[in-house]
């Protein structure tokens, strides 16, 4: 497909023919044209270390992946009316990662999707239709999805909370009104949804669901405090509501310890959504949930999704699982994980700006402030580190209400030196410039 | 991926990891391995000639997108966050396809999606909220498009009409109150659109949009009398209301002389939404519009989705455009299609359970009544004519509100040949057996 376009050509054909809605990355946009494992080339061959892209999830362009996909492809790719076996293997694999009872799977095409069926099956086993969530929550960009999250809702253009849905605390232990150092921070924040669940429930619109990533991303790749899921579930259980987790951003590995966030915390959900990872960029997208609900669900309206199920993308499933498995990168996001986030501490005890160093497996934050007792954002700082970083070759990006926490999220494939590069050069932009502020 | 299951073992394994609300065609479901052009293939080996699937719309597996899917999945798959030549060269290509002043496109991973955006999109641009949508529409399968698509929401298990929701009928001339032979037909249905787009606004509920398939497809392949979408959508743009044209079933040359329905009846929508034919089966979508509602759109929320756009699903894009346009297929669909609309009306001179014959191009219904003056709805012998058919090798299927429709919308490489095959199978389906009623 290559067509010799400049960068300059291609920004002009987006601003003329693209939604301007749609930003691109760096103040200086990359022209990414090749990718292999960790890495992207740009149009000059340079290479670019990958921290952030959790959707080519076991590596860019993975062999294994690409072939399942083309083999499929030339065979047959049609939809779930017919019988086909590779459904029927992918639902079997998929459901069996699963702890019991979560054992029947919904295809779908993305993350959006997914949570989209997620509340229609909530709102149709419970016959309620509010929800309760967390705030600074993403949960899609459907209308419906928009309107269960904070981080749009409340956000730039936003109008604002919708009736239907109540917001709960994040459980952020740095900011939030529980803070580390509180063994019982996580059963509060627990208490918080419980909370929300009642005042709904008390203003005659009991909750059909409580949704939850598994590990927030978008409010700043939080670490909710132990205790803080299981318990929340079981609130939402006693106010007669089921759980969602999202686990779009964070399943399939990433944590490093389990297959899926709400399990590394101990907790298991009612529904799970599955999306980003699931294909290593093949749209697609999963919801598992349990029996009951499946057949509460069954009260005459079909649910069929055109390309949801369809042979190619089970194929493109199946070979992600097998990748996972095969290469143990669940277990390579642990000890990788491990090691970058042993080196990001050690760096916060250098350098006063980073306030904060959290993760799970290779799902990791560096939260910059300006004071460690106030907390102020170090929200510019951030952006020169990301566009500093960029220069030298390594691929970041910020995230949180004040887009001061650099967030680490790179294909599982990550090695223990890439880690080390990100670390030492970190180390440096960080001493090299104003922004220590050591 | 072949595992050698058989028919049973695959509906017992759906039966336990499949949600059941998915139902398979047929009584006897087929267990279909491959596909090639207009041809589906059983684990026995048996041809089935695909009269039905408006996805695969190139052709079964064509080479030429299998290939541009794999150069591209090993060369790079990524977001659309950094510069590439695929999402430029496609949005030049696909807008190029449409009248001014559409130029403007967002890609999504589906149908679904896509009418998703243009929902948000009328409502961001108009600050309104309700929507106006015809009867038996179906606009997908999120919980906001089951509020727009009375075919879901008054069908089996649906919750009724929503309060933002108003319905105009169906422009159908076989049954609605403006019937074949009122040369005013058209206008009067666009009337009933002006009428419901009024009673919305007395509410103090004006529409935001009015939705329709530019032909419509669940509500049983009905083309709408001369002059009503024109008409329509004038009354829409009257009462300060965008129009909608979802082409998801019958976009990119089905209907044979136009690249779109709404332009082969001389309509120009404000958004065009795309969905199942865009990709040959790979899962996209897209929503093209004008730069004034785009730009209203640019009001600080990002619309980011994950997979919209990225190098592969405008690879794919391309190719099916490229092979659209160098086979003819836009061309092969009118001639084919009035081969086959020809057949199909010198049967229903013979045969008078076919109470109607109606179709553009590749997009035809052929309705089944058992009394031409009451039209009483031939439903049961409609599944029984399409359970034989398929005894016979042709692949049918029913809808409409009565299922009494056999719809045929076959891949646009359907042939002359094919057409003269279904057309002699069904009068030997119709004179051998009690269905003819002759």
């Amino acid at each position: 497909m290559a067509t010799g376009l400049t960068a300059d050509e291609i920004l002009a054909l987006r601003d003329r023919h693209l939604g301007r809605s749609l930003s691109v990355s760096y103040r200086h946009p990359l022209h990414i044209v090749r990718g292999e494992r960790q890495f992207l080339y740009d149009a000059d061959g340079r290479a670019y270390l990958d921290c952030v892209n959790n959707v080519c999830h076991v590596g860019h362009g993975h062999p294994r992946v690409v072939e399942a996909a083309c083999r499929q492809m030339s065979e047959l790719n049609t939809n779930t009316r017919y019988l086909h076996e590779n459904i029927v293997e992918y639902a079997r694999r998929l459901s069996g990662l699963f702890p019991d009872p979560l054992e029947v799977c919904y295809f779908v095409c993305s993350g959006s999707e997914a949570n989209e069926l997620a509340l229609r099956l909530a709102r149709t086993a419970t016959g309620r239709h509010d929800v309760v969530v967390l705030d600074e929550a993403y949960h899609g960009n459907t209308g419906g999805m928009v309107d269960l999250s904070p981080y749009k809702f409340a956000g730039p253009g936003g109008a604002g909370r919708p009736e239907h849905v109540h917001v709960a605390p994040v459980p952020d232990p740095l900011r939030g009104p529980y803070r580390y150092g509180d063994p019982s921070a996580g059963q509060r924040y627990a208490l918080a949804v419980a909370d929300e669940l009642r005042a709904a429930e008390s203003r005659g619109r009991p909750a059909a669901a409580f949704f939850a990533e598994s590990v927030p991303g978008c409010a700043g790749q939080i670490v909710p405090p132990d205790g803080f899921l299981p318990s929340a579930f079981e609130a939402a259980r006693s106010a007669g509501a089921l759980s969602v987790a999202d686990e779009v951003q964070v399943g399939f590995g990433r944590v490093g310890t389990h297959w899926w966030g709400f399990e590394a915390q101990g907790a298991i959900a009612d529904i799970v959504t599955l999306g980003k990872p699931i294909g290593n960029g093949h749209p697609m997208g999963a919801v598992v949930t349990t029996r009951a609900i499946a057949e509460a669900f069954e009260n005459g309206m079909e649910y069929f999704n055109t390309f949801g199920g369809n042979p190619v993308s089970c194929a493109v499933g199946l070979a992600v699982l097998d990748v996972i498995e095969e290469e143990e990168l669940m277990e390579n996001a642990h000890s990788v994980g491990e090691v970058l986030l042993a080196g990001l501490r050690e760096l916060s005890r250098i350098y006063p700006i980073i306030g904060d160093v959290r993760g799970l497996g290779l799902f990791i934050g560096v939260e910059l402030v300006l004071d460690p007792e106030t907390l102020e954002p170090a929200t510019e700082q951030a952006a020169a580190v990301v566009n500093t970083m960029r220069e030298r070759g390594i691929l970041l990006s910020t995230d949180g209400p004040y887009r001061n926490v650099i967030k680490i999220k790179p294909p599982l494939v990550f090695q223990a030196a890439d880690a080390d590069r990100v670390v030492s050069e970190l180390g440096e932009v960080l001493a090299g410039s104003a922004l220590g502020v050591s």
